[in-house]
């Protein structure tokens, strides 16, 4: 029921990263949802296992030489909510079928090599739903407004990614780009909060505090990158995120909608089911 | 309430291998705990609430520099269920803290190193739960039953697994090694359930059924493996499968004691908290 009448258009279509402005964006809207809180979260969790189906599908035909795969790409500011959307949409479905990585502060051994060096140790496998925890997007986003590398070095990535995904896409996976955008707001509110309670401690670093002075030249950075790379072969989705409940069903959606993409059946049996049957019997 | 009445005594005792003899294992049984299966299922699902709370703190601990983890072995026959542990069990805690890995038939490149190299490759970062499908066991167990290596080699493979679990536990790991069975009866239904839908003839293999000839060949293995690797440091639980509710039940147990066993605490703030809280306020 709620599925039929909560969204009055698809998630792909609300979150299109066409023609959006960044300073423009309204981070509590709900896009294309029509129900509150209490109709997503109930619809999260029916979705949560339609999620779940497909993904085991994806896998069976992976464990059968399918080498497709699906690559979710989570940007964002701090606080906007990337851990949230692992554990609650990522752990609704089978950890064998999850290829996760989290891309922080580049290592002394990866800063040896081309920045899409330890993206491409860390592409899924055939198979697999691929988890980026942040990406090869950083490398024109948080390099570009600490001037971490010359303008004329970071300037070359855009057309350099946007190649590198065209081949992944070549390749059979799936790529999903989401740019997940908090208010600056509703991000003190997250930090207040990390700084409150103690359990929450660990997820504070006061470097998340300089980064918010940064803040008009990341909406100028993540201009850049919608601007342009948001290709047809791997479209990017602007996901306001001040509402967790809408941006864990969101994701839910642009996953299920990119394993139906793949209209996966189950794998044939490369064996001759009755003379397994005849031989089990006696065995 | 259920906590408190179920378990006539902790799984860890109910289960330790001492002693055991695997052709005498009753696999239909369900050592310790009281309860039927309904009980079982709904203190399996406050019991996973408990599970994700430790995991979370092991995985805060993690970030936070501690370098300890926790390591599940997951041993067993065709169909006792690794999969449904990992995807029921696994499946409960945060996929971020999860390091996953499936030990098959060994690669032409794994062929080329000692059979511990895969091994320690996959093994878990700090603060992550690793989950092994099989693992270094495999190379005293179908390599034992198979003679695909000569005796002398894998004879001397117990004192060295013993040797390099006690490295691991001496550098902060914790390993919980389940063997799981199930009996052959119970075997043949499951495989013939693979034969007679669709929708798992994914999961069937036909040597599965070959393997089934080796049965009292596999038992003196895997006896051989409790009597000689069931140290004080990485102790064997013997987990009777025929009860999927019961081994994953059990297994949350075990795991959920391996975590409290940590003494697991919130990590302190690494930072004045006042401090980054007046900073902002003025952010």
């Amino acid at each position: 029921m709620a599925k039929a009448t909560s969204w009055s258009k698809p998630v792909t279509k609300a979150l299109r990263a066409d023609g959006v402005k960044v300073s423009d964006l309204n981070t509590s809207a709900t896009p294309g949802f029509k129900g509150d809180k209490k109709a997503g979260e109930a619809l999260l969790a029916e979705r949560a296992g339609v999620l779940s189906d497909l993904q085991e599908k994806l896998y069976a035909n992976g464990r059968s030489g399918d080498t497709r795969s699906v690559l979710l790409v989570l940007q964002g500011m701090d606080t906007a909510g990337k851990g949230g959307i692992v554990r609650h949409v990522i752990g609704s479905v089978d950890p064998q079928g999850v290829d996760h990585a989290a891309f922080g502060v580049p290592t002394p051994e990866e800063k040896k090599h081309h920045y899409l060096w330890r993206i491409r140790r860390k592409l899924p496998r055939g198979g697999q739903i691929g988890v980026f925890d942040r990406s090869h997007y950083e490398d024109v986003l948080v390099v570009r407004v600490h001037d971490l590398v010359p303008p004329d070095v970071w300037e070359k990535r855009y057309d350099e990614i946007n190649r590198f995904e065209r081949k992944l896409v070549d390749d059979g996976t799936v790529v999903v780009k989401v740019a997940m955008f908090v208010s600056l707001d509703e991000q003190k509110k997250r930090l207040q909060q990390r700084l409150d309670r103690a359990d929450k401690y660990w997820k504070f670093n006061p470097n998340d505090i300089d980064e918010r002075a940064f803040w008009p030249q990341y909406q100028e950075a993540y201009q850049a990158v919608l601007d342009r790379t948001n290709t047809d072969h791997a479209p990017w989705y602007v996901l306001p995120c001040d509402s967790k409940w809408y941006s864990r069903l969101a994701i839910t959606e642009l996953l299920i909608d990119a394993l139906q993409g793949l209209k996966l059946d189950w794998p044939e049996a490369n064996f001759d089911v009755d003379e397994q049957k005849k031989r089990l019997v006696r065995a």
